[in-house]
């Protein structure tokens, strides 16, 4: 029996019987497979593999035309007896020049692995003149002269404490800082309570590693951030979305998912829903934590934008409310500051840290030492407190151009959501709308969003897109929404136009904001 | 039926039984059991979990005799009508104030990490006077006013560039140093070949993640890098170790473990073995790469240490070899400026290298980009080339302090390896020693060093130690390896101490350092 190490990548563009054609090939070409083998039968081989038969089939029908295999009538297929092409025979006591085969060598999990469709790099576009992709900050309103002090500091005065081997758990100044820091976010917590990590993506696959068993369950909002969807996919997680509504995440629907199955895990942004930033009501905040404790499930608080609120009182975290230690509190600098930083932090019950303590040392032993006390020197210092309050404002007026704009150059029937905090917000467009056409002409004009299937794993979004507000003053965000309201309107067809203005008739204000208790994505 | 979700943890130091009672009575304590319930009878548990039937009945004994549960002869075994102690009733609504129980919620991985014996953190031990442990650079040495330049440019002149989201394959401007650096190792690659990572640990998890399936079979050399045991053993690998001896590793021993079993990957650190400093010999070098080719092995080479060379000509790279793209190549700058730096970098064969992109991305997406900058400018300016032309003199000064040392010091019968680079080497002491009793004594009078068995996952390496000569002055290390000497001769046994000196009688080299081509660690 020959053990093949094909598994189907699904995510892969290149059919299924493509990719098994191109792995038995690459292993014949690389002597892995003898001359005058004989390959298993087709039904045998499409149930070991678990694939359909006709896919097998068709992989040996394509390898006996271009040579590389022979059928012979009743005795089965067999490895060619010379492999065509210039085939070199294996060489011994001398380094390879045949290509080594990788594809048949990786692990279920790297198959797992894929970027979100519409993430992937894109080549050969036009500059960008309106870049509203997510992950940006505002470069102007950084503060330089505050960074540059404290990154001088940590090298010319603590580089001697810097330089040792790097506590795993955080460099203990910082952790102080932290905590302190947590304060303000109703978190009574110690600094050996806090783990300080890469930025918040390090805390969410420290938390799958550590609790995430192929098959478990784990609950997370759709549309949702798609960081966390990649790394419970990684860790073959059952995922399952929960919708969400102008109140966040809708504890109606988690209560029936609860109901129907054991989840291990649930995965919520209740401070600015990622990536629709709305914030999670009080009220569903009560209930998620009791359908929680009822049920026993774990919960991730990824507070990523919570610094950044515009409106309204500072709003609590889950963790504030978690007496039983059930909520994993996650948080990052990469928001307020700038995502390179690559520095955040986790608070959780001490069974659980010490695991992921043992999981971050590792992944990477430690987080970047002269970073670390820089942001401690800032956070200490107030450096960093003086500086949200001025981002705040500069992006509580990029948020008001922005909705201002999509109010005045949006066609009817398109919805977006309000954030209070945070620095994205979730538009959907009229029902029928050639999206894939819009975004393209959309490219064209040097106009960047993110489109809303990347924050679904579950492949809907297509009518949605993403839309970040930070790195563009407000004229320039007017302008270049009036710009993607004029394409987007080209793109909506006829008949919608005329609903739409029949619409319009009726209610004034369908086209327009929605009200703050409305469920605007509760149809997502 | 009962859903337990106990798996023991073969790694802790509490038995079996033990560890299914706290279970137990963590599930009655949250009411997740509820009075009443039926437990499954011990043989049924036993066998579906794996475990001994006597530890089922040891922890329902316990867990009787304390009151928990109630056996009823014939009947079965029941959870106790009422807890005892002041167990609340699960509440709902409001947050629980009963702990979260999270070691019934550990994914298999999380239960099979653990910190090697004997590196776990220490508490109340006197300070420590002479540190030989690994992973410390001589701090005296850094070149801060370049590093403090390099930082201040980043923030001051480069943060426009810095600020956005981080490459997860690493700053441009760094990859393409760290391409041209490579040039110097012999190895032509170009910076779209290269991704920067957090050190070498990221490349060897990275690695793990990608290649490693359950049950896979990975080789690495015994005694070997604790981090890369971890690594692979958290991703469920079936770990074969391969010994070490004065030429690095041996390859009969790989001949032989390849022709036993199928095996997926290699670990191995020729440059400069982790932990010996044994340098791979030209021959053992082409034996390997024949190996790997006829069975079809990934490599992964770490080749941490390979600048701080202190005799003979530069070493070439695996990688220089590798014609079929076969080795994955690691380094690390953690060595040549301090460990806290986090920046290293892989060089990968391009299935593999976008493989661990998305490996990497989901990780923690990217690398602190101040860091990248810095190490950038400090690569490009030269300023790390004088730096490391600087430190091998230092370095090879304190090498030559620490064998001359060991020479004066240590007991008849005790070997120790002769690297000609990297921070550390390997010492085994005389035969039926009582090295606990040493290393604490050794603790007591203030020497810091790690156990062999730290660099051993099989649980062997008790009779060794690992020194590092990087953080102290040669005076210093005089001293302080005299002490050890000192100490290590007290718990030498009475009839080795007579073996010996019959020895020494007979060969007068039997004591001191062992021949370039003896096999030092042969009976490792």
């Amino acid at each position: 029996v020959i053990d093949l190490p094909f598994r189907p990548d699904r995510s892969s563009a290149a059919p299924v019987f493509r990719q098994l054609a191109d792995m038995l090939r690459a292993l014949i070409g690389a002597g892995r497979l003898a001359g005058g083998t004989k390959l298993p039968a087709t039904r045998e081989l499409a149930t070991s593999l678990g694939l359909g038969r006709a896919s097998v089939s068709q992989a040996y029908d394509e390898l006996v035309r271009e040579g590389w295999l022979t059928a012979h009538v009743g005795q089965g297929t067999f490895v060619a007896g010379r492999a065509p092409g210039p085939a070199t025979p294996p060489r011994s006591g001398a380094a390879a020049s045949r290509q080594f085969v990788w594809a048949g060598l990786f692990a279920l999990r790297a198959r797992l692995l894929s970027a979100p469709r519409g993430l992937a790099p894109r080549r050969d576009v036009p500059p960008i003149r309106f870049d509203f992709r997510g992950g940006r900050v505002d470069r102007a309103s950084l503060p330089t002269d505050d960074l540059r002090r404290a990154f001088a500091r940590a090298v010319a005065r603590q580089l001697g404490d810097l330089a040792g081997p790097g506590d795993p758990r955080g460099w203990p100044p910082l952790r102080q800082e932290i905590a302190r820091h947590l304060v303000s976010r109703g978190i009574a917590c110690d600094p050996s309570d806090v783990l300080v990590v890469n930025g918040a993506q390090q805390a969410i696959d420290l938390a799958a590693h550590v609790l995430v068993d192929p098959g478990d369950t784990v609950v997370m909002e759709q549309p949702g951030y798609f960081g966390a969807s990649m790394a419970f996919t990684a860790s073959q997680a059952n995922l399952v979305g929960v919708g969400v509504d102008a109140e966040g995440l809708r504890t109606d629907e988690l209560a029936r998912v609860l109901r129907a199955r054991r989840v291990k895990l649930l995965y919520t942004t209740p401070a600015a829903q990622s990536p629709t930033g709305v914030v999670l009501s009080e009220r569903r905040r009560r209930e998620l934590l009791a359908l929680a404790d009822e049920h026993q499930v774990a919960i991730l608080e990824d507070d990523y934008d919570s610094e950044l609120r515009y409106q309204g009182p500072p709003v609590a975290a889950l963790k504030t409310l978690d007496g039983a230690g059930q909520v994993i509190y996650a948080g990052t600098f990469s928001k307020v500051l700038f995502p390179g930083l690559r520095v955040g932090f986790v608070v959780a019950a001490r069974p659980l840290r010490e695991k992921m303590l043992l999981a971050r040392w590792n992944a990477d032993v430690s987080t970047a030492a002269i970073s670390q006390a820089a942001l401690a020197t800032l956070l200490g210092n107030g450096a960093l407190a003086r500086h949200v309050r001025r981002v705040r404002k500069v992006y509580a007026e990029r948020l008001r151009a922005m909705l201002d704009a999509l109010e005045r150059g949006m066609p009817s029937g398109t919805r977006w959501s309000e954030p209070s905090s945070g620095l994205t917000l979730w538009v959907t467009l009229p029902g029928g709308i050639d999206t894939e056409g819009a975004f393209r002409t959309a490219v064209e004009a040097g106009i960047a969003y993110t489109r809303g299937e990347v924050f679904h794993f579950d492949g809907r979004g297509q009518d949605s897109l993403d839309l970040s507000f930070a790195s563009l003053p407000p004229a320039r965000i007017a302008d270049g929404i009036a710009l993607l309201g004029e394409i987007v309107r080209k793109y909506v067809p006829r008949s919608a136009r005329r609903a739409a203005s029949r619409e319009r008739a009726a209610t004034p204000r369908a086209k327009g904001r929605s009200e703050p208790d409305a469920a605007i994505l509760a149809e997502r």
